[in-house]
């Protein structure tokens, strides 16, 4: 058994542990990156990249259908399903190799290949090979995909997001439970690549969604592209010859059965906390087993040890992750002098059609508040019209009190976009009526925004009529 | 002839007209709606609406043709040109519709048909009918296309953009001479839509760009899409028989002809000045025979009257048409307490593919300054390959003392978006470290803002370290 005494150790080569480790290194270059898996990231193997690029092909595919409502007409379309899975491998593997290499990159004496497991509060057995004493350290463990046990008797029919991606074509018709971020932008990207496609909830939760009526409108627009029900009764999910039967409460009441090839369970991730050994540690854990951090300086309690990424089970996004690798390794490197680092206002997006974006504090974060509600309906937005992409609905909040923008909810053409301006604002503690001060060009789909603002601005002004 | 007197006559009842009326409605009753030709605006009627319906259906064909390399294949592109303009006309005519029933919900006894004319400082015969004598004077009369003298021997194979959007099907070929925002914007769809397109400028300007690296880029990107030389030189233009004949100075430098349905002639917009008296006031003109005005008031001298819209000469876009018709109006309305109004960040866009974007200064007005700026090329950038629109620049220009987001230029996928972003951090003032403390979701096409930020966060470093 080899052992190493180190400043900083780092277990996880993903996205959070990269950026830790490069934030470590810059304290002290006594810092060790350990990896158990293999190398690449999360969001570069079976998230975001992949994805993106299986939805890229599905937006191809629609706009084929639609372009005859412009004019345009072609054949039929014809989904070439290994074609599209070819170039979904090929690019993602690009992507993959640029991170491999960017870890292979690092000097050897600081990776140590293995699975990391707390022997007490500063010894790290790797595998059966080495024992590291780490004055710090850094978890950055990712997640997992996680479903319900009984999901596991499907067998090969059981399908989660990480192997969608290596399909060499498509399949005939799937069932997609749970229609959170991940459900929603794969069920419907196989929608539209000709998969016949059933998603099914259970609660009536839709992406992130928490605002009623938006998640009333993203029900008539899903439900329109294929069977949705966001709070379904399941009777029966079984293995049969030729795929999984699925027996279940139709929306209109009566019950209904389906054959599908396969089940894609996307009911959710797990923090990869289990068999960490974080039970020889006298680290604090909540009551999800996750050891209670900071998230401004994600230190856990008052300890040594620091946690970043997917493993926090908090804000599960490529750009949280980053920034939290970044805070939690520079403090893991600047112990004990540890200091809170920028969290940015929240961002979320769903790259589903309409896309999804939720802004600030969430609706169900506000409902105790006294809010101006705006609202702007897609369904006439003068240019998401003119592209045919006229449906949706945007919701923002403002504090009655001072007229601060708190936060928005939307689904809408553009949602990634328009999200991205919100939360600038949002993150620049703007005013309705400062926002309604800065630019918007016509015709674009901001001015859905505008009109939004304007029916916010209009109820603040009641307000003040009121108190005056 | 019949006479009135008015607190304030607004001359004009388009996009600056219809605003600079409401606005100056909030102060008094007394103001007239002077309009001469068809009511309904420019943007609706021949401008930002049906330029962006066309680019919709354009936007449709280069879908289907793009759709192969995602593996979605389909038959030959067949446009069907009646169903292209046939859309493109029925949507226009809703959208103009909307306008004409606001402006005929005004009053009748508030609205005066006719061509005005200045008799002297205060007076205005409107036709040969009325007589309207005027407190305060809105003019707000836009502008119309204008093209070389020469052009006019074309004869009835002379479009402009106003008569495109009236042709019931599409042309074989067409000659667009001015690689304006409108040349391109029109050029660039008919080309999409199956029309031969031959774009020649003089003087190598690309869209409203200044920046020669962006030019460049554009100019690479466009010459993909049809025959584009921004400075060419042109020998001989010529009706013939069965179009027009045109000899130019090839890009390879030898010399070309060819034959083309039609010459658009996107060659620039004139005021509509002319024939409106104005030399009967004592209002003072710049050299191209504008009233002088102040852009804050648009007030012209020290005059009552007032001026706005494209009339101007100065940023003739509706936001800013629609802002200067709403300062104009407010100041004849509360004069002769004139105050300066909202005057928004400069935004600019043109809907080519890739899309063009100005925010705040343009390079050329910042060349005397100390600048750092920031680059990324779409090519490689994540999210852009993912979607196949990975092409174009993105130049950021800060100012090296206080690194202050001063302006950006681009040419790129989803310009209008990154523009607005770009344009509201400006318009708040944002320095280069602030903006890279907003947040930035992934894999979106802001991410490359940010390879921008960084490349011009490290001159402002380069900097300050040689200061230290």
């Amino acid at each position: 058994m080899k052992k190493r005494n180190v400043d900083v150790a780092v277990i996880g080569a993903g996205s959070a542990g990269m950026r830790a480790f490069r934030a470590a290194s810059a304290w002290t270059d006594n810092v060790v990156l350990i990896e158990g898996g293999d190398y690449g990231t999360t969001c570069a193997r079976v998230g975001c990249m992949p994805s993106k690029l299986l939805i890229a092909a599905a937006e191809a595919a629609h706009a084929v259908r639609q372009a005859p409502q412009f004019g345009i007409n072609s054949g039929r379309v014809d989904i070439d399903g290994a074609a599209v899975m070819d170039r979904v491998r090929r690019e993602r593997d690009r992507f993959v190799g640029f991170v491999v290499d960017t870890v292979k990159g690092l000097p050897e004496s600081q990776r140590i290949r293995g699975r990391a497991r707390f022997l007490d509060n500063h010894r790290l057995q790797i595998d059966d090979h080495t024992i590291v004493n780490a004055k710090r350290i850094v978890i950055a463990t990712g997640s997992a995909p996680s479903f319900p046990k009984s999901f596991a008797e499907l067998g090969d029919r059981l399908v989660v997001n990480d192997d969608i991606f290596e399909w060499l074509t498509l399949p005939k018709s799937v069932a997609v439970f749970g229609p959170g971020a991940i459900g929603l932008e794969l069920g419907q990207a196989l929608s539209r690549l000709g998969v016949e496609v059933l998603m099914l909830g259970l609660g009536g939760s839709t992406g992130p969604l928490t605002d009623p009526k938006v998640i009333d409108s993203a029900d008539v627009a899903f439900s329109q592209d294929f069977y949705f029900d966001a709070d379904a009764k399941v009777h029966k999910i079984e293995r049969v010859e030729d795929g999984v039967y699925i027996e279940y409460l139709g929306r209109n009441g009566r019950n209904r059965v389906s054959v599908v090839d396969y089940v894609i369970a996307a009911t959710g991730r797990t923090p990869n906390i289990a068999g960490l050994g974080i039970e020889n540690t006298s680290l604090l854990l909540d009551e999800k087993g996750i050891p209670k951090f900071n998230p401004e300086t994600l230190r856990v309690g008052q300890s040594h040890v620091f946690i970043a990424g997917d493993v926090t089970d908090d804000r599960a996004l490529l750009h949280e992750a980053a920034d939290e690798g970044q805070i939690a390794g520079d403090n893991a490197g600047r112990y004990p002098d540890v200091q809170p680092g920028l969290r940015r206002s929240a961002l979320g997006i769903v790259f589903s059609d309409p896309q999804i974006a939720l802004v600030g504090s969430r609706y169900n974060e506000l409902t105790h508040r006294d809010l101006a509600v705006g609202e702007v309906s897609f369904a006439d937005q003068g240019r998401s019209r003119v592209m045919l992409k006229n449906k949706g609905l945007l919701r923002i909040y403002a504090d009655r009190s001072d007229g601060r923008f708190l936060g928005a909810e939307m689904i809408g053409p553009r949602a990634e976009h328009l999200g991205h301006l919100l939360a600038w604002a949002h993150q620049s503690n703007m005013t309705v009526d400062e926002m309604l001060e800065m630019p918007f060009y016509h015709p674009v789909i901001e001015e859905g925004i505008r009109t939004a603002l304007r029916d916010a601005r209009s109820q603040l002004r009641q307000r003040v009529r009121r108190a005056a």
